[in-house]
């Protein structure tokens, strides 16, 4: 059935590592990666990947094998997008803002048997069980500097193989890993490339973590154009004015929260050139818009989740909208849009929760009113759930994967999301399992029962507040609990506001969250921020 | 081994297609075509394509079937790259310089069953063998007047099916038909899109004829990029200049002949705006060079074969050249540079004669004066030639094609031709098989022996020159025998100049055509032009 190693003259397995190569081959001056004071040409890259690779086949990794890496923004992490898959294996870049025993459930789970770390992570670490390799970025580098410089080739001879894995927050509690292979990816980047306009000349930004889908294929997407990537270990707004200038960067992507903070920052200045500016998470602001194109931006709206490689529909311009009043252009532009270049005609679609009799998922009609599900499916899918064939089933029910938001289609084919059937909240580009929260919430001992929903914040788009019954006779403050709750739980996903009292609920007990929710929302016209 | 009809939600065939569909969904008022007075957006094209396949499978087409197209470039043609195989079907476009006996070997071996023609080329189908249903575009247009607008989506379910076959003109005298896959060209679409720039508002001008490796696979990277087709029937400066002005052309390709028509046209004048220029079929030169980059266009130099859909590689073009001086700028340009984006790092090798004792290729050194043949492997190769397992055989000895051009290896990784293995001579970008030529002369009474080589040619690149050896007491002048092959050739083959005499022959009697050669070119420093 699928593309096995390709014995055929005429077939090449689609794998992204060809990309460094040929522009390694190709771009022989061309700086590839700065990261602080260091910068490395694209050969330079190339070596060190090789090197990379050898040290981690030193390390023991085998075909197959999962390497999950714990790094900030920084070049390790970017040339672990090549190296993993290099020495065959399966890379798994571990989100830094999450507590510990999240990450030891992920690698865990995936079965980790290398764990780069950033030394600051290092507690993060420390007790994973001793089968594991666990080596930080200092130690690897004195390995990578003493490793072989030999080309290190041995990736997946079969483009459906995987070559990444991606956790997300999951609704359900426990983190899901998502698949990638080869072949999905080498699509992605190249669909990248066209939306967001690369060229070999192009300086490209890291304010995107590469632990989120794997910075929507950028890592690769960027590579393959033979364009610059400028590393950024913390979204920092002065450190990203001085470096936009300093390194002539053209490009950079971001949740709106990234482009809000920058916006507003007492050192905001016009760029020397256009800027592009791809984002996702959440529709931008037409005031965040505004103010972006001030400075000289021009911001692409994408959408996506972890299971479709980061973006799979973009709000593709159309000149027309060029003459519409600022509101309306904005209004356009909030719009998740079409599915990408390298997206296929019906692989994106919003359909009624009800499939028809045959069980065929069917489409809302094109009114711009009518609320459905957004379902995708294709090369920019995921290949599955790792060992979860389950969630993968009912992920995958109906033949697309089910995305959990809510939308309307309108009748210029260009879908926008209204709402989300999933109980997630996306905080600054990050989501939030709500069941996670209330789990928190409950482990302290005067709870007695919790529902946490999402609260519109002009920041961070939302925000989890959390609506508490205290046991009979007991007593908590709103900062106590909060920070009762920052001990278990990453900043983000730490409510930020609590009201205590009694919850709304259905005659047979169940508590009412959208009632909570709407309460929070009743001043907005989505149920998305 | 290959990818079948993908049954998992994660696996979409790639397929040129999908383009269409997409661009149509999306860009909903684009012109997507202009052809003389007529211009439709992408929804009317989408439509129109929809019309002929329901007219192709009228006539009886179904899915594997041959549809050879003899057209010039106009929307018709531009159309069947997506009509005929959505119709489940294979393009054969035709080449409309050839005469009739070519177009009958062509339309009997590939078996079409259905020849769609200009009016003004009816003589060259009207021999077709009656099974054959032999369809004009007006009438055509007539039946697409009247046919269904449905949706008619029947293509390959396996992208490595064959979704065109194109025609060489083949070294032993009888054309090959090189088969190109739905992947191969979907994956060079997007290559093109990326090394010709194309954006949604680009305006492509179809100088560069459709009916030569499906025009470079542009009808689907200019579809994929949600740009504009002009049509343009004939090369001719006048219309040209006029219709960049008009229609506000950004990109065009074509080989040099067609750029030194435009250069030296008393109507020059410099562009509007910058144009982009892929040429090909021969370095162009320096000359060629700086009087189009006078005129404002950017020119950017491919190198490949109808075996390897058209460009396979590119002088990508690098900073630290733009500041060298004129003549030294053209000779970077004119080298045949590397693998294009989607090309793997071994996919585009020079290597020696002689392959290892394990059968495996041997590259040339990097050294800039090593001779060697290219060869090529991988997405952008063909499948293979239509029915003719030996010659595919052949031209994959090793597992790469066997370009059959002879090129030095630079130390920066850039290939540059200096030779031809094969017999053949390119001019003004049509190959011409000496072998075809040969038999051409030899069908005149007078003749007894003849020998045709490559002349290098301001205007052409390289024009056809025969060496010809009457019989004893025959007499024959040159003009006689020219228009005895104008009447057996297309213009193109016919050869410019004739040298009555002796042959060279080695001790066992061969004619040393490389003697005749070397005499042609000894002002040259390279064997190509």
């Amino acid at each position: 059935m699928l593309l096995d190693a390709p014995t055929a003259v005429h077939l090449r397995r689609l794998s992204p590592l060809d990309f460094l190569e040929r522009s390694a081959a190709v771009y022989r001056e061309r700086v590839a990666v700065v990261d602080g004071d260091a910068r490395w040409t694209y050969p330079e890259m190339l070596e060190r990947v090789y090197r990379f690779a050898h040290v981690l086949a030193a390390l023991g990794v085998v075909k197959g094998d999962r390497v999950a890496v714990l790094c900030k923004n920084e070049s390790t992490l970017l040339e672990a997008h090549f190296a993993v898959p290099a020495a065959g294996a399966i890379l798994c870049a571990l989100n830094i803002r999450l507590v510990k025993n999240e990450i030891e459930y992920i690698a865990g789970h995936c079965g980790a048997t290398v764990v780069v770390y950033d030394a600051e992570f290092a507690p993060l670490v420390a007790d994973l069980p001793t089968p594991v390799v666990r080596i930080s970025v200092d130690d690897l580098a004195a390995l990578i500097a003493h490793a072989s410089s030999e080309r290190f080739d041995n990736p997946a001879s079969d483009e459906d193989e995987t070559i990444s894995i991606n956790y997300t927050s999951g609704t359900t509690g426990q983190p899901k890993g998502v698949m990638y292979t080869h072949r999905g990816a080498y699509q992605n980047a190249l669909a990248e490339i066209f939306h967001a306009g690369l060229r070999p000349e192009s300086v490209y930004l890291w304010t995107l973590p590469m632990f989120h889908c794997n910075g929507w294929c950028f890592p690769w997407a960027v590579t393959a154009a033979g364009a610059t990537h400028v590393c950024l270990p913390k979204v920092d707004p002065e450190r990203i004015f001085a470096l936009i200038e300093r390194e002539g960067v053209t490009h950079f992507c971001g949740a709106p929260t990234v482009l809000i903070g920058l916006a507003n920052h007492p050192g905001a200045k016009p760029f020397a050139r256009p800027v592009s500016v791809t984002t996702a998470g959440a529709p931008p602001a037409p005031t965040t818009i505004a103010q972006m194109e001030a400075l000289g931006a021009v911001i692409t709206h994408v959408y996506g989740l972890t299971e479709t490689y980061g973006p799979v529909t973009v709000c593709a311009w159309q000149p027309q909208w060029d003459t519409l009043e600022p509101a309306e252009r904005a209004r356009m532009k909030a719009r998740q849009g079409v599915g990408m270049l390298t997206v296929g005609p019906d692989d994106v679609r919003v359909v009624r929760n009800e499939p028809a009799a045959d069980g065929s998922l069917v489409d809302v009609p094109r009114d711009g009113a009518t609320q459905g599900e957004i379902v995708m499916r294709g090369n920019n899918v995921m290949k599955g759930y790792y060992d979860d064939p389950a969630a993968t089933a009912r992920a995958f029910a109906g033949g697309y994967f089910h995305s959990g938001d809510i939308a309307v289609w309108h009748a210029d084919g260009y879908l926008e999301i209204q709402d989300r059937a999933k109980d997630v909240i996306i905080s600054g580009g990050e989501n939030i399992s709500t069941v996670q929260v209330e789990k928190a919430i409950l482990e302290h001992a005067a709870v007695l029962e919790c529902a946490v929903v999402a609260k519109p914040d002009d920041k961070w788009g939302e925000v989890p507040k959390a609506f508490v019954t205290l046991k009979p006779g007991a007593s908590l403050g709103e900062d106590e609990l909060i920070a009762h709750c920052r001990e278990r739980l990453p900043g983000y996903k730490t409510p930020k506001a609590v009201e205590f009292g009694d919850l709304p609920k259905t005659s047979t007990g169940k508590i009412q969250k959208f009632v909570l929710r709407e309460r929070e929302w009743q001043d907005k016209g989505k149920r998305v921020n």
